[in-house]
């Protein structure tokens, strides 16, 4: 018996601006990889973790993809024996869902290797009890667009719903992440726990805005409505430099940025590749005359959810 | 000199549940009629109003549709005497945009007397200084659809920012005006001034369902979406029996249902015009069995806006 399969699942920018907590897309790079080998042994094994400078656990009970994949063996009655490698191809704690891709990855491979007992969108929760062990609550705006790919809706956690949305295919998406650290618990605690229903209301008309934008491709309107109240005057405060890399962004003729996830890297979308990679430079430039080391990512909005690349 | 138009301009359901102060529709029925006449002299004056039971004003300068005329002819530097004959066929204050189909009817009949000096979006301003005289504040939820037809997003007042959005065909709305009084200023004063991120995340998460469902003609989602954290805990204790009669429609099968406005009319949304009706039948029964009378109103959600009919 010997059997295996190599998946890749993007990265996420959870958030995008005003879509606190319920918006997420996903991008063609970065992403990570699983490589999963069925065993005539049971019991779930990670032999090996590469790009992730030692910091990721090889207990699987305690490891983001072995308990999401055991999480999944147990919901089928599965005995099956599985061997992981997890390939990090994107920075940790950097605010693009790593661990979202790296659970995602692993649940779709072993659904696959399984022969696809569950639907594709049916592995949301096992991925998330992934995420939860990695982040302490099971958060879906990294996880669903990166399983579902292209712009997804969390319009409920009680009762989990969430809604993937058409996305424009010329939309780009340029990330940049500085080398800098933002424990999510910081990027948490600095938020405000009550708003007043004036911001509130101004926060819920750009999110109708920004959902409109990117269903109907209305690129000035995605723009327009890429404002938020609520996570960015208090989470750029740790992010240096953070509001003259946006500005940097938007000189290139970007449509807006923001910061993703809960930071430190920023984001920003435009309508065509060009800007996009504009964008870029001038945002690294930013944090390179700040001495703050970085890289770009540029890349269409993925649209396919993981991969099978091997 | 003599020409004349007379013009029907659609009531409107604002908020839409979750979509409070950003979002509302327009209706096929009830609406308010204008006839407009061109005076050989200058001036603006109100000859006649109907169906108001003497309650609004003939002088020009305080009457809705005086106002946003007035106002208009301001902008066009037109010194064209106007004679003006409102016909009210729907209550007032009864949270169905009574004076923004006034002052909208109003506005688009000047516009064509005088041959389209402006575009119709651009009659907004002058429709939205008429609620300031009746509302005390310059709104758009119910003006922006009375005018554009359909359903539309306000995303922003500064700068003020409307969005039509495409609407499914097939959905109709059933409207239910009780005879009681809900004052717009203790609609406004009963709700909290804030609202935890708990809550607010959860109202925008449904504000992005319902614009998704809207825009997509999914039903279901609609449906899900049509939840209300911030003004229905509140103002439904202003309507007597309003959650039987939000339940009776939904037991009829409307996808959901809410506060039109600021009350006291209640509104639902359903998929099919024979279920609208059902629900109107269950809706009217619960009020009828407390005692207040109340008047039905079904019909598909209007996409035309303003519609010259004599």
């Amino acid at each position: 018996m010997e059997k295996s399969i190599k998946v890749f699942a993007p990265a996420t920018v959870a958030n995008v601006t005003c879509g606190f907590d319920v918006l997420g897309f996903a991008v063609d790079n970065p992403g990570d990889e699983v490589e999963l080998k069925l065993k005539s042994t049971t019991g779930i094994t990670i032999s090996a973790i590469t790009g992730d400078e030692g910091k990721l656990t090889k207990d699987p009970e305690l490891n983001t993809v072995g308990v999401s994949i055991i999480r999944l063996l147990a919901k089928l009655g599965s005995k099956q024996g599985l061997d992981i490698k997890l390939h990090k191809k994107m920075p940790l704690g950097s605010g693009l869902g790593s661990s979202a891709a790296s659970a995602v990855a692993g649940v779709f491979a072993a659904n696959q290797l399984l022969g696809c007992p569950l639907k594709q969108e049916e592995l949301l929760p096992f991925a998330m009890e992934g995420e939860r062990i990695a982040c302490g609550s099971a958060h879906a705006d990294n996880v669903a667009p990166s399983l579902l790919g292209g712009f997804v809706i969390v319009r409920s956690y009680t009762p989990l719903d969430v809604v993937k949305i058409p996305t424009p295919k010329d939309l780009f998406a340029t990330i940049i992440h500085p080398h800098i650290e933002v424990r999510t618990k910081d990027a948490r605690s600095i938020l405000r726990k009550d708003l007043s229903l004036h911001d509130a209301i101004k926060q819920w008309g750009n999110v109708a805005g920004l959902v409109a934008g990117i269903i109907t491709s209305d690129y000035a309107l995605i723009g327009r409505s890429m404002d938020d109240v609520v996570a960015e005057p208090y989470r750029s405060m740790l992010i240096p430099g953070y509001y003259d890399v946006k500005q940097a962004a938007l000189d290139a003729g970007a449509l807006g940025g923001g910061i993703s996830g809960s930071g430190p890297s920023v984001f920003a979308l435009s309508k065509d590749e060009k800007t996009a990679k504009k964008a870029g430079v001038n945002m690294a430039k930013v944090f390179n005359e700040l001495g703050i080391g970085n890289e770009v990512y540029v890349s269409r909005i993925n649209n396919a959810g993981p991969q099978i690349i091997g």
